[in-house]
């Protein structure tokens, strides 16, 4: 990695973090300064705008949460087992975070949907690949008969992840990880007696 | 209504919204002006600083959504119509929104959660309110035998709080119905197949 390349990864690094703990409205190019050391001109040498660090810095946060997705489906090929995968992501989620703040998803979903189009959209596709991911495996589960027929792929989709990050609002909320934990326990007996066929 | 008391009402409606929609951080005193037609001297009569009008805001969008369920629970006394009765009011959540901009205890606790500790605290005490109203539903259900003995009231709370406004989320952000719909229509099937008595 070249120095340039070096100071580029920093600034989005700290950038991610900032941005996920404060939301990009609630962040100015003098925290940005703050939290990377940097002074404005090094930073505008790597991104010719705030909006720019936004939607980069963005895809990083995004891009850390997947790689968790990535590494706990590993080597799990049967629906139900993919299922609690995804699950157990999310079990030491609030003690180890991908990006410190939450969820980046959940936080830039709420931050852009009323006044950031372009992060908006770039949330939407973070989102869709999370919705594609869970649909192929219940697509496939029903397809192998290891998931009951009548499950719908969108449907189990919408309830994962909406009960999740609401899970994670009220434990970031009250600082408590009940809320979130209690929320998992839920959607693993939604797995395992209603979708496991 | 003195001229005072509405030019402060108008101020707290016209604020709660653009709070709501743009986030508290994501909102200047300039916003502010030119929701409310006023000027920062008309404004700072009322509210001695931005903070101060933030958390008043906050209340009343909270109260508008407090409103709506008691509106809905009006004349309901078994569990199950009351637990149905609160999931009803997000059924029209969206097309009639209390306050324009989605859920107020939900951006409000993702806008504060990291960064405005008072905003928080006030968060925080609203989402206390709905927990309570639905741990007092789930501990007479029980008592009554309408519910099953082994639903926990904390439990249940969490569950439909959190799905609602993890469904809400994905519906702003996709500017879908769909996904709070669906989330409804998980949480009646919890309800109807595993609280009833």
């Amino acid at each position: 990695m070249s120095k340039a390349q070096a100071t580029k990864a920093h600034i989005l690094e700290q950038t991610a973090a900032l941005f996920n703990r404060q939301g990009y409205a609630g962040s100015s190019m003098a925290d940005v300064m703050r939290v990377t050391g940097l002074q404005k001109g090094g930073i505008y040498n790597h991104f010719r705008s705030k909006d720019q660090l936004a939607l980069e810095a963005f895809d990083l946060a995004a891009q850390r949460t997947q790689q968790r997705f990535m590494g706990a489906l590993k080597g799990k090929r049967q629906a139900v087992d993919r299922l609690m995968a995804i699950l157990s992501v999310y079990g030491r989620f609030l003690a180890d975070p991908p990006v410190e703040g939450g969820c980046p998803l959940l936080n830039t979903a709420i931050d852009s949907d009323d006044t950031h189009p372009a992060l908006r959209e770039r949330t939407q596709q973070a989102m869709d690949a999370w919705r594609s991911l869970i649909e192929r495996i219940v697509h496939k589960g029903i397809a192998r008969g290891e998931l009951v027929s009548t499950a719908d792929p969108a449907t189990v989709a919408t309830i994962l992840i909406a009960t999740i990050e609401g899970g994670i609002m009220l434990s970031k909320l009250y600082d408590d990880p009940a809320h979130l934990a209690r929320a998992l326990t839920h959607l693993e007996t939604y797995v395992l007696h209603q979708l496991a066929a």
